[in-house]
């Protein structure tokens, strides 16, 4: 899969192949040098075939989807540790709401003519004491052969407070995975197997980034995390970021064909392979949750998220309760529940309400912030009292958008670095161990803020300096070569530009100035904040020293910041396993204020004032 | 579409072919005369075509499947007048649970961001009073469109007491289609469109017999019919009569197969009519309700009716409740509500729930008999006090199987007939008043009548008269020739065999031995019938008198039978229009008590009684 992260409109320039033999027709644009173009250059995107040709695909413009990992048994993530405790803690972590039950049914005779469904149900209430049972058309279709093929002893999973009409209040308190839950309830059979069946019940939790998608396989007796895989989110294909996600979906079958992306193309492939590595059954898994944002959530539902771009901005959901895998056309049990974190505005989706319940920030009687870095910056700031959230568009500068060297934190990024101060020649680390082919937002971090301190560049970004790694083009741009040519993995140059150095300094005015707009609204100041929560998917290698000295973040001390990972695959495996969490997280959504910063006076000020090296107001840094 | 009542095994004859030209490999079988076949008819489905060949099809090898009638208004059915009235007189009359309305959104501004679905959500619960409203995704997928489509201003049809939760005694007493129902429920959104759209509100209703499937569109506001539509279930093809269809399904992904020919290509064609006809969109359709045997009704769901013909004869389903039409493959809006009338037993099924409920059986003081004349006879006797049903393999005799001149009620049929005392030449009436071609049910009851009046046949049905009209093969089986070739429009004899006669007596020895068994199971006598009510397919021709003469019923006297038609439709529509028939059907489920006659000590000895015309006991008939 060819990247594409302007969605083929010719502006990024990701998507370059190498002509090796033939001819085509096209394929030059702005972002394509002439040098380039004469040196077989051509972007995927702007060009026609028309008769045979060769290419080479370089490993810059392969979209990060093919790698689907899948790892048995990770269950080391501290949030996600952190989580469950702090959930524990607060009784808030309760049972699932799904019981796996075991039952012998009888036998029909000519005493006992029960249909096969009732004698289901009489079995169920009976052992759960439910007050009513219900049976989906879908579990209708499994049940006289499941039942005759497993001489009548069944396993039957079956949920909880999904039945439409259940009170909200209608927590079972105090039995955590006890299997004890759900007397004088409406249980809703989810699926129906032989007693053989040798799968344990699990239930299915996923982050849905616009760039990648995390799924995890987690066992319902005890939350252990039995598998994780991630892939590439299918939509890549139709561009980087939701807004050319959401021009994507405006063409005849858009929605429909983004829906397929990510549900037959990412998710399906996602849970075979969970299941295929654990060598768990599909119909073992009860229940799935998803934490995406708010464009992600609308597109895996199948929903137009067209107006989210337009203003005044406005989805068409925040929560979507009482949704089933079968609905979303999930190779799960038809009747699986479906929980999808809340959204609380156009810009501020699931991934935050899900990311800010793992955190912590809605617990603690101080004042955290929590920010997650990527295509779009978003912030909640807040505390057990209050809540405030906003999005400011980055830009994808920190997942290596935007800029000509950057690229996604996959193996050939240079995620670390340093420049020596007397020779100017840089040291770098890159994942994988590779040969380097450009920069993650780590490094991009590194590189700005190492270039900052040697005085290669001013506060501007201008290039001041001279020497054998400056570069000025015919337009007298200025760059710094990182890597030359004969270096790198794709024979080009690794060089960061003026240009480049502008549009990173605009992402981090971005956040930098969101955060004092919103400080400035709830009347604290940057020393109230008592802990920066840093998610996303920047990657654990931010170095938050380098970060904060180009103006990224306040000045608070590298101790006041904590990186938190994947916090929205965190709370979406919360949701999963708890129903206390899944009312948490509604309940969270409700009580965060959005704060649209395009119409909050003061914000482009503040904005403007960020743009420099760390900024206007040097007092803020020293 | 070839009528293969056998279900392709060579043994009914209905799917003779002529051939004009060309060869063919096989199509004969014993059910084929040598004489016919050397004529060149061959049975369509014994025969391979290897080469160009050209047949001619007789109207009787077509199934009644082409015959897709629409009927607009046609609301003078005095089943259901008479069922309506009844239903009102005991407070069971009661709203449909739907309501439709018209809805002007408040715009999204800067002050005002809430989501499409919660504007909506707002709204409902705002004009209703509902205590929470629910959004499908089907719901969720059309809303931005919609709602901006129509500048804020939509109709919106919501369905209360679908929510599983919900009480079984939520009944909303004293509002009769007055649009004031569902405070304090909740409701679940099935369609929303522009406030434009000018079709009314509606409910399907839908008796799904195994050889025809009738369908009514209802106007919500006043249970108006508004048109009524039939066809050939498309089943058909896999054999005329439940068994058939059983051992169809059997076949490697035959269940789905006969789902899609019940779904797809019968109801759904038949929604289409419906609206073409009417001009009503089917997204103004919120409910459908289903009346049909219990093998249909698992067909429908796409549930294997298997086990239903094995011993013990259990079911996977008496009631299926919270269905929806998404997960039925209909054509009406996913959310749409979907009522199945319930079974009692593997075959008491919900056609004759619906159509008790419509005789009005479960009301009265009076003893009533309720007898549904098709492939199966199935009867229920009782009242207010009790219901006790059975079913009994008549055979297809009625609706004009398994008799070499049978056929359905239709076009070319002989519907009525007289025998001259003097003469023994028959007068007959044919329906379409076109050149006969067979007989339907009604006219073998007279024919089978008049050879015993006129003296043709004894009491054991041997021909013991001669004549110009009588005939005696090689075998000695005599035959009465009804209408000789030369008058017939297929240019072949309608003639009743003494086979034909015997499988004639059993079919109605079965059904007047289930009536004997019945009475005596509940220690009542023939006099203690008050009234006998017949439905079904045998048609409003039947003539009682002959009906007795020959021993199908016993002696009442023609003022104690009444006629009451299509009684699992009229059921039907009241399902669809009246939350309260709804619940009633399943409380007359629930009631009715199920004798299986096969296990019954003494039925096999009524039945042999019974084997005589018209009874071995004629004191019974004198």
């Amino acid at each position: 899969m060819i990247d594409a992260p302007c969605g083929g409109n010719g502006t990024c320039g990701k998507c370059r192949l190498h002509l090796l033999d033939g001819a085509i027709e096209g394929g030059s644009s702005t972002s394509l040098s002439e040098r380039d173009f004469a040196a077989g250059w051509r972007l995927a995107c702007m060009s026609t075939v028309g008769a045979d040709a060769r290419f080479e695909l370089p490993d810059t413009a392969v979209a990060w989807q093919s790698g689907l990992k899948v790892v048995a048994g990770m269950a080391d993530d501290r949030t996600w540790q952190a989580l469950q405790t702090s959930l524990k803690e607060q009784g808030l972590y309760t049972a699932s709401g799904i019981r796996d039950l075991t039952l012998t049914l009888s036998e029909p005779s000519a005493d006992d003519v029960r249909p096969d469904g009732q004698r289901l149900i009489d079995a169920v209430i009976e052992q759960t004491g439910a007050l009513d049972v219900e049976l989906p058309a879908s579990v209708l279709r499994e049940l006289p052969g499941v039942v005759r093929e497993s001489n009548w002893r069944v396993r039957c999973l079956i949920a909880y407070g999904y039945s439409s009409g259940d009170d909200a209040d209608g927590i079972v308190s105090g039995t955590e995975f006890d299997g004890e839950s759900g007397g004088g309830e409406t249980a809703k059979v989810i699926s129906v197997f032989s007693a053989d069946e040798s799968s344990p019940a699990c239930v299915l939790a996923c982050d849905i980034g616009t760039t990648s998608v995390s799924a995890t396989l987690l066992r319902l007796s005890d939350a252990e995390v039995l598998a994780q895989a991630s892939a590439g989110n299918a939509q890549i294909r139709y561009g980087a970021d939701v807004i050319n996600r959401i021009i994507a979906q405006n063409r005849a079958g858009g929605v429909e064909r983004m829906r397929r992306a990510i549900v037959e193309d990412t998710l399906n492939p996602l849970i075979a392979a969970l299941c295929a590595t654990t060598g768990i059954s599909a119909q073992a898994i009860a229940l799935a949750s998803f934490a995406g944002n708010t464009t992600m959530n609308h597109l895996l539902l199948g929903v137009s998220a067209e107006y989210l771009r337009r203003d005044p901005f406005v989805p068409c959901f925040f929560s979507a309760p009482g949704l089933s895998a079968g609905e979303l056309g999930l190779t799960l049990p038809a009747a699986a529940p479906v929980s999808i974190a809340p959204n609380v505005g156009s810009y501020v989706g699931g991934d935050i309400t899900a990311g800010v319940m793992a955190s912590g920030l809605w617990s603690f009687d101080e004042l955290m912030l929590f920010v997650d870095l990527g295509t779009n910056g978003e912030l909640v700031f807040g505390n057990r009292e209050f809540l405030l959230s906003c999005a400011c568009s980055a830009g994808p500068a920190f997942e290596g958008g935007d800029i000509s060297c950057g690229m996604r934190a996959t193996n050939g990024a240079i995620e670390a670095l340093s420049i020596d101060d007397e020779s100017l020649e840089p040291t770098y680390a890159v994942i994988g161990d590779e040969a380097p082919l450009g920069l993650c937002g780590s490094g991009l971090i590194d590189l700005i803020s190492e270039l900052m301190r040697t005085g290669i560049i001013d506060g501007r970004g201008a290039i001041v300096a001279e020497g054998p790694r400056v570069r000025r083009d015919a337009y007298g741009i200025g760059s710094y070569v990182v890597v030359a040519a004969a270096e790198t993995a794709s024979g080009v140059d690794i060089a960061i530009t003026e240009v480049d150095i502008d549009n990173f300094i605009r992402a981090k005015a971005a956040i930098f100035s969101a955060i004092m707009v919103m400080l400035d609204a709830t009347g604290f100041g940057v020393d109230d904040i008592s802990r920066i929560l840093v998610a996303g998917g920047i990657g654990s290698g931010i170095d938050i020293d380098k970060a904060t000295a180009i103006g990224l973040f306040p000045k608070l001390g590298s101790k006041r910041f904590s990186y938190i990972g994947n916090s929205s695959l965190a709370g979406a495996r919360a949701m999963a396993v708890s129903r206390g969490a899944r009312e948490l997280v509604e309940q969270i959504a409700s009580n965060i204020t959005y704060l649209e910063l395009s119409t909050t006076p003061g914000y482009m000020d503040a904005f403007i004032a960020a743009c420099f090296l760390p900024h206007t107001d040097q007092s803020l840094f020293a």
